[in-house]
This record gives C-alpha cells, sequence and structure tokens, in this order.
C-alpha cells in the first residue's frame, strides 16, 4: 500500500517535473529506450542525477544525455551509442575521449574505469594532439573493467575484452575473448 | 589552547548529533573498531560524508556501513569484512560488485581503483549474469593499485598483489607476491 | 553582443570575488602560468570548483592548490611540479600518494586513472609503509592512462609511458616508449 503511494507520487513527480525540465537539457532521443519505459525506471533517476551534476555542478556539462559525475565524456557531438546502453555512462571512471568517431555497438556492456581513446598526444608537441582515428565497438562486445582502447581500434561484433587488457590493434572479425597488455586473442568463440 | 577548545566542539557534535543519525542509517556493528574509538577520530569523518553523499545524494545509498562516493559497492549483504577495516572503502575508485559472496580478510588492505568482481557477463547473453563465484582474500593481504580480482579467486593469508594485476586464479596458500596479466607468483614470502 | 556581456560578467565576478577568496585559500603561486593569464581561463573554473569541494566537502582539503574531487593528492609538501601542469591535477581518477618527493617536470601530461605512488606498505606489517622513495618524471613525459609509477622510480625527459603500464624501474635516459606490465622499453625516440 504505502509502496504504491509512492510509487504514484514519484510518477506524477517525473511526468510533470523531471521530464519537461529533461527534455528541455538533454537531447530527447537520448531520453527513449528501455530504461524510460516507464516514470519510475532507473532512467529518469540518472536524469535526476544528471540534471543537478551535470548542469548545476558541472560535470559533463555540455553532454546531451545524462552521465555519471564520475565519469568522463568529452566531445559528445563524436561518440555515437543506442539509447538502450545509456548505462555505460552511469557507472565509474569511465574515460570517453571523444577527439574522434567513437561508435559504440547496441547491446554492448562497458565496465568500469575503462577508457575509450581516439587521439594520442603528439610525441613532438606533447601540448597537442595527433589526428583522432575513431573506436568502432561492434554489437553485444564487452569491455572488461581497468581496460583501455586505443585509437584506430575495431573490435567486431561479441567481443569480450578481458579486465586489464590494453587494445592496441584491432581484432575486426568479433566472436573472440582478447585479454592481456597488449591484447591477444585468448579464445574464439562459436 | 584553540586547538583544545575545537576539539571539546567536535566531540559535543559527533556524541550529540551524529552519532545518534549514524546508528539510526547504518548498522552498529559497523560503527566500532579501531576507527570509531573517539569521537574525534576519522571513522566519525567518514559516517557525517556518508550522510550527506550516501543518504542525501544517493551514491551508495543502501550500503549499511560508510562508503567514499568515490567507490561503488553493490550487494553489501554479500560483502564480508572487520570494521576495522572500514578504510577499504574510502579510497578512490574502488569497485566491489558483490553479486556472489565476497570476503576481505582482517588487516587486508586494497588500493585505489581495485575491482572485486564475482559474476562475468553471460557471454551468450551479456545482458544476464553468470552464476556468480564467490572472492575470497585472506588476511594482511594487500591489492594493489589498479588490480582486478576475477570471480572465483581465493587468495591466502598474506598474498601481495602486485599494481596493475589481474588475478584470474586462485593463490590459496598466501604468503607471496603475485603480480603481471594474468597474475603469476614473482616471490614467494618467508 | 551577450556572449561580450557575459565575459564581461565573468571577469567582474571572478577578479572581485572569486580571486581574493583563492588567494586566501591556495598558494598563490599555483594560481599563475598559462591557465590564469585571463579571468575567463580555465584556470579560474577550477578554483571556483576547488573552493566548493575542496574547501567546502572536504575531497583534498588541504591541498594549497585547485584539484578536482575525482582525483586523490595526499602530503602536497611532497608534490613538486610547474603551475603551467595544474591540468594534470583536474582531471579523473589521478592518485598522488605523496608519502615521498614526487616531482614532476614541466609540460608532463598525466592520464587519467594514472598512480603515482612512493611508499609501499610494509609486507611484515601493512599497517605501516616502508621508508618512501622520491619519484622523478622528467619534463615533456607523457603517463598513459591507467598506468602506475611505483616508489624510486626515475623517467627521463619525454618517456612515454603507455597505457596500463606498470613502471617498476627507472628510465633515466628518457626519450624512449615504455609499456607492458612490468613497463619495458618498446621504442627509442630520436
Amino acid at each position: 500500500m504505502f509502496k504504491k503511494i509512492k510509487h504514484v507520487f514519484i510518477s506524477i513527480y517525473v511526468i510533470c517535473i523531471i521530464k519537461p525540465i529533461a527534455y528541455l537539457v538533454y537531447e530527447k532521443k537520448y531520453l527513449t529506450g528501455k530504461y524510460f519505459q516507464n516514470a519510475c525506471d532507473v532512467g529518469w533517476r540518472w536524469v535526476m542525477k544528471g540534471l543537478f551534476f551535470q548542469k548545476v555542478l558541472g560535470f559533463n556539462r555540455d553532454v546531451p544525455w545524462p552521465v555519471s559525475c564520475r565519469c568522463s565524456v568529452g566531445f559528445p557531438q563524436n561518440i555515437f551509442f543506442h539509447p538502450d546502453d545509456l548505462n555505460n555512462f552511469q557507472g565509474i571512471g569511465i574515460y570517453v575521449q571523444g577527439y574522434g568517431r567513437t561508435f559504440i555497438g547496441h547491446g554492448t556492456w562497458i565496465g568500469p574505469h575503462v577508457g575509450l581513446i581516439t587521439a594520442n598526444h603528439n610525441i613532438d608537441d606533447l601540448d597537442s594532439h595527433c589526428t583522432p582515428k575513431g573506436i568502432e565497438i561492434g554489437k553485444k562486445c564487452w569491455i572488461g573493467m581497468n581496460s583501455v582502447i586505443l585509437p584506430g581500434v575495431t573490435l567486431g561484433n561479441k567481443t569480450i575484452v578481458g579486465a586489464g587488457a590494453v587494445v592496441t590493434k584491432s581484432f575486426p572479425k568479433g566472436n573472440c575473448i582478447i585479454a592481456g597488455n597488449p591484447a591477444r586473442i585468448i579464445k574464439e568463440l562459436r
């Protein structure tokens, strides 16, 4: 009974207050998909947190979708993903540099403290960056905790990246488990 | 003189205001041990921070002990540790997944950005997880910065895990230094 | 037009309010250099954030320069760097332990989740630390994401540390790219 009343109050609050503000400050297309079906879904909680941490306190202020203050996302115009995968931006320590095109396939999971790097510093002038090289991550991949994907890497569908891996080259065929520093195939998946 | 007055004021504040609230929102057994001996001990500062970040802002809201907003702790009912080791949850970037039983022995130290993972994603359906496998860390271990302990791992007493290690298998005998990706014994301790 | 008015307002705000407070709570020498040339420069934004997160909320409270709440800096009296490199403390996940002398050369870039460790735990009594050994990082180095520099390490000028590297020994000659766990030279720079 108490739970039901709470549920109704949250729904009214989300629909009447949070939703209209969210549609003003975020891009509407990101507030769709499986995390935004009902007013009590977790997506609206991400929105509430994001309104405070992104728009008031200024962590990832210019990103037009909800991002946790514990992640760092640059240049959102270069970052492409399905709204069903918005969970990847609510974790801890994720760093998406965004200098170059960063494509994350539908159904991909990204672990804590993962880096997606698209431009190295220019070795002859560290204050500038090299020309960015895009990252392309396929569908249904899983990037393990503390791993880093370096510029220019393509990972095919269903690439599993082990924890702590440093992915320096592409594995475009997918269907494999890669791990290590530098990452190598340790198992092919059927 | 000034320091003494400050000390008295903090003590009164902690005893009269912080302690009663803490006993309401946290489990009392965690607020014992070496960090909670006196009203000026650091444990009560963790409580003050936790009251704001956990209970007001909602980082690790459901965890019944003080956790820094810079750590991520899931499923506290599966996580077991001695209250003297509460410092491990006040660091930066620590990720305790908690799907499975996570046991941390007395006197163990956990470094920044360490992950304790007890369930992998199910490779055939990444949206779900495999059956969790517990982690058992012995007494007086030290888990170095940026290392990850994977599901099912047992580490014996006095296992030292080097920085950046990825621990994929068990070292139940302990008394050793392990390092690398995957972690291997690099030195036996007498 | 609107931008110009905004610019003027920010300048007045920074010069009349932020600057005098900053000079009280930070050491003035850190608020110089390329990030503090004009009132609209990013350095003053770091100051504004720092005033709230360091001095009000207490993250890295005792550090006399602006540090992001997402970094962890201990013992500032042991940490030496050029004010032009203050950007290294505004990132995500950086951990500078500071037990021993930590010298960061001018023009060095430090990536996300990097650790600079100057004292190991004492293996025979983990509650205490070994005698610290200083870290010396040369000029124009670049420390890649998720890498860790261990106690006693010296890196010569222009040492590039690959992502995820664990630097266990010194590379005093510099002019090289090192990577791996443990880090080895993978390329000499001319």
